[in-house]
């Protein structure tokens, strides 16, 4: 019997949804994968609602036309903006990355109490906070608008960065968030950013990065999904196959899309969404 | 006899064009202003020629169709990537930001030596050296992708940006540009910086901003455009009319706006550019 590979189609606004990507190529090998990153309309966490909600349904269909049986929204802000929004609009199982972020925060913090950051738009959202708060544990957001121009300025181990996160991480764990335990990369940049961020948070904050536990949701979804295909025993092909997808130059698809991937990227095509 | 006010369309990604407009209305007050800012598909700064020109032609074609009857493209990005195929695309006159930069720069700098400072894909394109090479001066285009979100983070006198500034002007006027006596603003969102790049730029140096310059060509072109409205000893009524488009949110446009325009903004509308 041959084994049916599943084809998921991985979205973000860019290039972080790639640290989704990683995770899930470790854990799922034997799939197809098709990323799809809107870098002609990033970011899309300065944006509003509307905007986002707009283009991220765009590229869903997009890559329900290419052939995707589930969609990871891996972007933070598209998820937390939109994820109803896409889930109406598509006919396949939909995973977004703020569930099991905050699910992977809760069972971490032991204190019951969560520092999140993200981008402007993720964090006005407060899907995080209901997400956690849902979980029964309190939780501080915080916008950092700046980090993502300074990895994309490839300045992940930068004196300026690390002001810049002091900054940031002074206020969102000052005022009676000194105890808070965990914080949430509520932005698929910054695990690019994880052995800075572990310098300049306070020592007893454990850094939770939602990419491992998104590729688990869609082990789960892929096991209720094609049960067949996963059948106890079986060989598994652990050679994934991956395709991209861009809207805006290849060229720089590729060279900044390795830093976020960790290996080549070699089979990106350009898109049109006929704007 | 009525004098015709003539319909300036300005266009721009995003807020920084909000300067050249303020150096517009002050040189010419006595005309009808519609402003474009892209502000769903921005930054510009970071994309593609391709995309860039796609996005410029279309907002182009929609200050014509709101009864523009000349264009003011003011954004170095569109500029320098598609100026050209902006005017093959319009019916009216265009008038960019890069020539009348270059035109300043060219009248201050004594050593006829000077540096650019701009987005990613402005110096890319090498807009600015071959306008500044074209008047005989040498110059060094330095891109420095961080100071617009710096700017829109609200952090124009901040410490951080002082050093972020520090950096890149260290790179820009060292090895043979010690004697480069002109900075020449190639961003319309770093007027704002101007005071901070006073301090950290060598003291000899003359800071070159566009906005005045482009707002004298446009004044040129409206004497040859409509000579009949401006005759001399005709009284003027020096009360501008404004109206404002933006692509995604009104009431952000409406904030940061303020903040490049030095006063408030009413009339937005939303558009849709049918994506």
């Amino acid at each position: 019997m041959t084994v049916r590979r599943p084809t998921i189609g991985v979205f973000d606004s860019g290039f972080g949804g790639l640290t989704v990507l990683k995770a899930l190529l470790e854990l799922i090998p034997d799939a197809e994968y098709i990323y799809f990153g809107d870098t002609a309309r990033l970011p899309y966490g300065s944006k509003s609602v509307e905007t986002v909600a707009r283009y991220a349904v765009e590229a869903a269909h997009y890559l329900e036309a290419q052939g995707a049986e589930l969609l990871v929204i891996a972007c933070n802000t598209a998820t937390a903006l939109a994820l109803d929004r896409i889930t109406a609009a598509a006919h396949v199982p939909v995973v977004g990355v703020v569930e099991p972020g905050a699910g992977a925060a809760a069972s971490v913090s032991k204190n019951r109490k969560v520092v999140v950051i993200g981008t402007e738009a993720t964090v006005s959202s407060h899907a995080y906070r209901k997400a956690l708060e849902a979980r029964g544990l309190e939780a501080r957001e915080k916008a950092c608008p700046l980090l993502v121009p300074l990895v994309e300025e490839g300045w992940v181990e930068h004196p300026v960065t690390e002001e810049v996160a002091r900054i940031y991480l002074g206020e969102a764990f000052g005022d009676g968030f000194h105890d808070a335990d965990a914080l949430v990369l509520g932005c698929t940049h910054y695990p690019l950013l994880k052995p800075l961020l572990h310098r300049v948070a306070p020592p007893h904050v454990s850094i939770v990065d939602s990419a491992q536990s998104t590729a688990h949701a869609v082990a789960d979804h892929l096991e209720r999904l094609l049960p067949l295909t996963r059948a106890v025993g079986e060989e598994r092909r652990a050679c994934p196959r991956l395709k991209f997808f861009a809207t805006d130059s290849m060229e720089k698809f590729r060279r900044l899309g390795e830093r976020f991937l960790g290996h080549a990227i070699e089979d990106v095509q350009h898109v049109d969404l006929k704007e």
